[in-house]
C-alpha cells in the first residue's frame, strides 16, 4: 500500500475501490465524454502481422474546461470540508489546471486565485478568466510563480490545490479510465486489452493505473522523449525531480510528482517515448481523419500505438488511448500542423 | 410542384415526402451524425436584447467521407436499376462529392470513375483513392474536366451522377434536416424555430427547404459575400448562371444549380451572406470552443448566426445550423486560422 506524502498529511485510499468513491462523488459534476472509435487509424495501428488492433478514444478534449483536469479539481474541493473552503482555492498555473480549478470553484461557489506567468497564451487566460478565476500574473518562471502564490495564499488564506502531486487529484483523474473501461463495455461490447495514457506530472497515469489495477487491464505510458523523466525513472526507479523540456506537448513537460512516480512505478508496466514529430504526425491524423481538435499532449498515446517499438511489443486486441485535452492555441499551433 | 428539369426526365417526387422516402433508403448506409449544442457559442449569438439563441449544430463533419455529400450520392445510387449501374458511376469533382460517389458505389460494389482536377489537394486525391475511386486527373478548368469526364463516360458507358443539380441527390441531401429536427426534439425536447444551410450549388439547402415545408421551421440560406450568386439570384429572381470566387469556403464556389434555384427561390426565405474574416472567425470559435473540425464552408452559417445582419433580423428561439463537412488541408488552413 503507498501512502499518501502529502505534506498535509491527508488520508486517501490509493486503490482502484478509491477511484470508485471518487467516481461517486463526481459524476454529476463532470461530464461523461464520449468513447469513439476510426476504422481508418485502428487499421493504421494494426502491425504487418495484421492481429487486429482496435483503437477507442477517451476524448476528454471535449470535456468540461476541455481537459480532463476537471475530475482532479472537483474531487479535490469536495474532499474539503465547507470551512477549508471559505477562503478560497488557489494554484498557479499556465495550462488546463487553471482552468479546471475554476470552473470547480465556481460551481461551489468559491473564490478561485489563480496564479499564471505574464507569457501565458491570451486564450488561456481569457478562458480562466471566463470561468470567473482572479489572475494574478507572475514572472514565468516556476519559482517565481510559486512565490507570488505564497504570497496570496498568506494573504487570503485561501487553500491551495496542486495540480497532480496529491491523493484526491490522482483518484479524481483515474475516473478517465473507469469510464473508458465500461463505456468500451456497454457501448462496442468490448473488452479493454491495454490502455495508453499521456504522463507528465502523472495525476492522470497514476489515476488511471490505481483504476485498472485488478481488472486485468495492462497500462502503459506514453511521454514525450523531449521530456522523458517518468522513462528514465522506471529505468532506474529513482523519480527525476526534474525536467527542462521545450516539447510541444506543453501538458507534459512537468517532471512527474512524488506521489505519482510511487503509484506509476509499482502499477504501470511500461513508459514510451516519442519523438516530436511522431507526436505532431498523430495530432494531424486525428484532426483530419476524426474531426475532432486535441492539443498535442492528447496526441502521444496515439503517436505510441502506432510507433514501430509499440507494435513490436506485441500488445494486441482492444487498445485504450486517452485524448487528454483539446486546449490548442490556433495561433501558435498553425506552423506546426503544416506538414514537413 | 416544381418539375425536374434533369435532361434524363427522371420524375421525382420534390416534396416533404420526397426527402422522407429518400430517408427510408439511404438510413441504414450512411451515419446518424451527432447533433452537438455549445452554451458559450449560443451566449454569443444572443443578442444585446438578451432573448435566448439557442443553437443546435447538426455535425455532418462526422459523416462517412467528412461530409453530408454521401447522402446525395448513396440516394442517387439507391435509385438506379442494377442494369444501369453495371457500367459503373461517374462524375468531376475536386471536392467532397468524388470521395463521397466512391464510397457510395463501393458500398454497392459499383466502379466509379473520378476525374479531378490535376491541382487537386493531396489528401483529396488519397481519401478518393482510399475509398476505391478510379481517377482520372484534368486541366484545371470546368471545360477541361467535362471533356475527360464525357470521353471516360462515352467509353466505359458509367452513369454520370452530378454532384447537386439532380432531383434524386436533392432528396437525399434533404435528409440532414430532418434527422436535425427529430434529433432536436427527441434529445433535447426542444422544436426548432429556423435552421440556417450553406448554398453553392444547393443541393443541400434546397433539399433541407423541401424537408422543412410544412413543419414550420423557417429556412435560410448563408453564403460567402465573395459568392453570392444564390443571394443575387434572390434578389432578381433570376438565378445567376456562373460566378467566379476565390472564397476560403472551397465547398461553395460553383454557382447554384437550375432545379436548385427553382426550389430554393420558393421555398427558402432570405439569404445572408458573410465575409471571408467573418467566416474564419467562426471557424476558429468552433475549433476552439467546440473542439471539432469543420471546413470553413461549413463554418459559414454560424457566421450568419454570429452577424448583426442576422440579429437586426430578430429570428429567436431554437436555431438549427448545419456544419456541412470537416474536410480540411491542414497544410493550406494553417495560415489562415491564425489570428489577424
Amino acid at each position: 500500500m503507498i501512502q499518501s506524502r502529502d505534506p498535509e498529511s491527508i488520508t486517501a485510499d490509493l486503490t482502484q475501490q478509491g477511484v470508485e468513491s471518487a467516481y461517486a462523488l463526481i459524476k454529476s459534476k463532470v461530464k461523461e465524454t464520449p468513447v469513439l472509435t476510426s476504422e481508418s487509424i485502428s487499421t493504421i495501428a494494426t502491425g504487418s502481422d495484421n492481429v487486429p488492433t482496435k483503437l477507442f478514444f477517451k476524448c476528454e478534449n471535449f470535456q468540461k474546461g476541455g481537459a480532463f483536469k476537471i475530475r482532479g479539481a472537483t474531487h479535490a474541493l469536495e474532499k474539503l470540508r465547507p470551512e477549508e473552503l471559505e477562503n478560497g482555492v488557489i494554484t498557479h498555473s499556465s495550462g488546463n489546471h487553471a482552468q479546471a480549478l475554476a470552473i470547480a470553484a465556481a460551481a461551489k461557489g468559491v473564490k478561485a486565485y489563480i496564479v499564471m506567468p505574464s507569457n501565458s497564451a491570451p486564450p488561456k487566460v481569457e478562458a480562466t478568466q471566463s470561468y470567473g478565476g482572479i489572475i494574478t500574473f507572475s514572472g514565468p518562471t516556476a519559482s517565481e510563480r510559486e512565490y507570488v502564490a505564497e504570497t496570496i495564499r498568506k494573504k487570503t488564506n485561501a487553500r491551495l490545490i496542486p495540480p497532480y502531486d496529491h491523493p484526491h487529484i490522482i483518484l479524481g483523474q483515474g475516473t478517465v479510465f473507469l469510464e473508458l473501461m465500461l463505456q468500451t463495455d456497454v457501448e462496442y461490447g468490448c473488452k479493454l486489452d491495454a490502455v495508453i495514457v499521456p504522463v507528465g506530472g502523472g495525476g492522470l497515469l497514476a489515476g488511471c493505473a490505481l483504476a485498472a489495477h485488478g481488472t486485468g487491464v495492462r497500462v502503459f505510458a506514453a511521454e514525450p522523449a523531449l521530456a522523458d523523466d517518468c522513462f528514465r525513472g522506471m529505468e532506474t526507479g529513482i523519480r527525476e525531480p526534474s525536467v527542462t523540456s521545450s516539447t510541444i506537448a506543453d501538458g507534459l513537460r512537468t517532471p512527474v510528482g512524488v506521489l505519482n512516480f510511487a503509484i506509476i512505478h509499482k502499477y504501470v508496466e511500461k513508459v514510451f517515448t516519442v519523438s516530436e514529430e511522431e507526436i505532431l504526425a498523430a495530432m494531424r491524423l486525428v484532426w483530419e481523419r476524426m474531426k475532432i481538435v486535441i492539443e498535442p499532449s492528447a496526441a502521444v498515446p496515439l503517436a505510441v500505438a502506432l510507433s514501430e517499438r509499440w507494435k513490436r511489443e506485441g500488445v494486441k486486441g482492444n487498445i485504450g488511448i486517452v485524448f487528454s485535452g483539446g486546449n490548442v492555441d490556433l495561433d501558435k499551433i498553425s506552423d506546426l500542423i503544416k506538414r514537413s
